[in-house]
């Protein structure tokens, strides 16, 4: 089986495959530069410069409105930040903070007015901002933060009422950041609207903090110390009325508050909701570091040799290991999974944001999608790099190897834009949502026949000597089914425990907390895998669509491994199955390893970042 | 059940509790040194700043022998190692180099005129070494490395061929080694004996390198950057005949050579095995930095919150969530069973290296095992580092957290003093080995009764209908009969897996690694509750004892829940016993929770070491 390698690139480069190539391109021609040892301000100003550089290129305008100097590309701006993810991250997280994150939500959030007064001067950088939503004492539980903007006289007060409740961790904001998008609870007529964004100065033209605001910087980190991650405090800051970024909700001269949307939750899950962009650049970019890690590891498992062949003659290379096979080859399957789930992701979220009059219920499954590839990618991100750097050694350890960067850099995404666990607990609470409308708009003979099923289901479950098909491990329709029915059934089985919850809410939920994280995985799971399916299905190159086949296997069939306790369990595989699909894994690893090389270079990472 | 704090540090402290106090008081009573941020020359500076102190503290001669001022306690040697593992991990590093690999190497390997001239110096740190044995392209297969030293004249001649041969990672080598333990292939009368172990100067007086030694240095590092590791060429560089450690093999005047051992391969890994200490360190302070991550990760879940409780009031307590119940105290279970594995250990290294004859096949239980817990421990540190590090969020990845330099300077023990892949598959060699001489010893009539139970076992696992006793979860008989059952059903498989090797060794051995690997692992889980249980049985305080069954419990039912998919696919748990073992971790976690704190509190640790 012979691969054509453009075929394979152009079946991972998708939709937005021009771009990837101008990015690549540009990417080529430059040389990255090194940040490894430099202290914290060399590493910062370099980012800087880096950034000013990027000004230059365009891309940065790819995500805004064409009427203020946008290509209005939303795609395109999520590949343009998944491809910073190849290089040093520091410069990517910092390109987000500016245009996907500061400049984003002044595009989301704000108006006319807004945008007219800001967007050109945050394209062009001449603005630097941060995005100043977390606070110390709410990191997850954002709808609960606590400073404040009070409507007095014609402006907003802003007030940090206690060190709990300065912003935290926040990027662009301890060296660089001249304004600041805020949250903060809005406040006029003597109530409160819940969270709202206010633009507030923080700096002067000079760089010295406005009055009222005070700055701390957050100091090293694990990574991304090219990064200014800083804490903000403000005690009586005055902003106009107009600072008020005010789409879904204003406040008018004489302190009337209005808004379209009615519920304070349901207006701040809406305002939160439009910025998914953050979300879905983060899982795009873990991505681009899997990959990058795993071309790195992969390279060397291919040419490293280690102990004597007992037939005698010449070293074993370290890929033909078995042992080191499985540590990279399902790890590489899942990372081609991904990437495929991600591009999906990526088109939704263009549609959603390029459409007029976004439907809601399409905005709602991007928002879940979102926070799921989000939390898998990011997992698969710190598991498979850990794992490229133990297949690498002691090598790996050096700073050369480029694997400590890639590692101590990335780390920190499992838990910025959403920790993970509270991302897939999202995720479930909105498949819930939907399971009870479904369940509610059946008729009551419906109902008892889904209640039939389930107890048939669990009956089933429960027979020892009952006969399961024995399938061929390698039908995809029978991967679609595993995917799907393992999604249902956890589904319904959480559904029935939380049934209890009217007496003991939190008791009852907390208890099945567990089931709550496999059910959001379980859904993800599965669109990943139809993702990738679909990827196959559209490729018309007949080797590249063979190869892909191979590889898709393998992903399913490790996926299965890893649950397969969970399959033994509700009768979905014998233990001769399971046996059997462990097997399977083994012989993929060994059929897949010629290709592995092909594999990882079809990523086509510019060769600059892939040597120290 | 209210514990008794210091009753639980005593069951932790174990046989060396008297050591351990005095060390944690010298570690209470100094401020540790701030590490963070630090450029690599100072962060070096500094830690062999602290070496100099360590010195002071006399505790560096604790594993040397009395005879030249050492304090003859081995097992009280590593107890210090473990000890530094709560501070600075390079600062451990450096004193393990130091003391541990190039003090133990002229310890073990040399004799007395070695001891007479080398060991004092060693202690006071007038001569810094190194441990130069790895080489680029051999770290894992060191029997075959290929520096060369030739006799000649009554000099050794020490050569690297070429680059692949260079000594790499050596720490002690880029900055400070003013000699190295130098492992070479011995030749002389032109016949190679294997490799040995030559004292070579590399650098003079004023710190230059010595004439026909080249100095690299590895540069920066994922972590550890207080230890100057580099790299080590030799060109014709000439040592006297005495520079040879000629403990267990010497060149005479005249060229020939002698040994008490007859084949070469049979003495290097005799040597290799006197040096088994440094694993047994390497174990001991991945425990100790596990225990800090998750002091400091349980400290942060018992006072932070983070959303509302359903029937409203304060916020929820972190640790109040199963899902962040089951991120830490699983690991804290088996990080208790890993210290008491760790103890009877260190106990085993005492016994075989201060006995006079020492037994070969106590030895060998020795290294086995030694290799085993260390790759486990390590493995599970890092594991264990990495959740601490998510379940602190944001935090977490701050410097001031403490819990980024435990990352990144752990992450190594993986891959260092022993790749953990290598190990597990040396431990499953060794039981191989054990199984085939008892199966060789059988007579032909035990043998056929053996294989017939063979297949009695097989053909009960298929029976679909069969009646497995339901157990008691919390049954400590039926964890010990599960944990041994499992082993010796893993290694019976195996053993009949490779039985077809002689017509392909490779093919077949590799096509079973998962076995192996599982093999190793399976055997030591068993030493390590068996451990855990002794522990407790020597617990006097019942209160104590009570708690620490209850850990055993989670330690053994987390274990069996992450292997669950083996226990059914092999017959030994029903689908409704797995589901209730996991059930069963949820109600542990539920128990434990409110004695998470007490739990970590009785490492001990001291408190300047766990605030940044």
């Amino acid at each position: 089986m012979q691969v054509d390698l453009g075929a394979l690139t152009a079946v991972l480069d998708g939709r937005w495959a021009e771009l990837r190539g101008q990015l690549r391109h540009r990417m080529s021609a430059t040389k990255p530069a090194h940040s490894t040892g430099l202290d914290t301000e060399t590493h910062r100003s370099q980012v800087f410069d880096q950034l000013r550089e990027l000004v230059d290129s365009g891309h940065p305008r790819l995500g805004f409105d064409p009427e203020y100097g946008g290509l209005g590309d939303i795609g395109g701006s999520v590949v343009s930040f998944e491809m910073l993810g190849y290089g040093d991250l520091s410069l990517m997280v910092k390109a987000g903070v500016q245009w996907g994150l500061f400049g984003g939500a002044v595009q989301m959030l704000g108006t006319e007015r807004h945008h007219e007064k800001y967007l050109r001067d945050i394209m062009s950088l001449d603005l630097p901002g941060c995005f100043a939503m977390t606070e110390t004492g709410h990191g997850s539980d954002v709808q609960h933060l606590r400073t404040t903007a009070t409507y007095t006289d014609g402006s907003f007060v802003i007030n940090t009422p206690d060190d709990d409740a300065r912003k935290d961790y926040i990027g662009n904001a301890a060296r660089d950041g001249r304004a600041a998008v805020v949250f903060a609870q809005l406040i006029t007529g003597g109530r409160q609207y819940g969270v709202h964004a206010f633009m507030v100065p923080i700096r002067d033209e000079s760089g010295r903090p406005m009055p009222g605001v005070r700055i701390e910087d957050c100091g090293r980190k694990a990574g991304l110390n090219g990064v200014d991650n800083g804490r903000l405090w403000f005690t009586d800051v005055t902003v106009p009325r107009a600072a008020l970024l005010n789409r879904y909700g204003d406040v008018a001269e004489d302190g009337t508050y209005t808004s379209p949307i009615e519920s304070d939750s349901r207006r701040f899950f809406t305002m939160l909701g439009t910025l998914v962009r953050g979300r879905v650049s983060v899982a795009g970019s873990a991505g681009s570091a899997t990959q990058r890690a795993l071309t790195l590891a992969v390279r060397r498992a291919e040419t490293r040799r280690q102990f004597q062949h007992p037939s005698g003659g010449t070293e074993v290379v370290l890929l033909d290991y078995l042992a080191h096979q499985r540590k990279l080859l399902p790890a590489l399957a899942t990372t081609y999974a991904l990437h495929f789930a991600q591009e999906e992701l990526v088109e939704m979220l263009h549609e959603v944001q390029t459409t007029a009059q976004p439907d809601e219920r399409a905005q709602r499954l991007l928002e879940s999608r979102a926070a799921g590839i989000k939390a898998v990618a990011t997992w698969h991100a710190t598991a498979s790099i850990q794992t490229a750097r133990e297949a690498c050694g002691g090598f790996g350890y050096l700073a050369e190897s480029l694997l400590p960067d890639l590692k101590a850099d990335t780390d920190v995404f499992t838990t910025f834009e959403g920790d993970n666990t509270v991302l897939l607990q999202l995720v479930a609470k909105g498949l819930l949502t939907d399971y009870r409308d479904n369940f509610a708009d059946l008729s009551p003979l419906a109902t008892a026949r889904l209640v039939a099923e389930q107890l048939l289901d669990t009956v089933w479950e429960r027979l020892p000597a009952r006969k399961i098909v024995s399938p061929e491990p390698r039908d995809r329709k029978w991967h679609l089914d595993l995917f799907e029915d393992r999604e249902q059934h956890v589904l319904a089985g959480l559904a029935r425990r939380l049934r209890a919850a009217a007496s003991d809410p939190f008791g009852t939920f907390n208890s099945a907390q567990d089931h709550v994280l496999r059910a959001g995985r379980a859904h993800i799971d599965r669109l990943v895998l139809n993702a990738f399916v679909a990827a196959i299905e559209g490729c018309t190159d007949v080797a590249a669509a063979e190869l892909l086949n191979r590889v898709c296997d393998l992903y399913v069939l490790a996926n299965v491994e890893a649950d397969r306790a969970w399959f033994l369990e509700h009768g979905r595989l014998t233990p001769a199955m399971a046996k059997k699909v462990v097997a399977e894994v083994n012989a993929l690893c060994r059929e897949l390893r010629p290709h592995a090389r092909p594999l990882v270079d079809a990523f086509a990472i510019p060769e600059q970042y892939l040597s120290g």
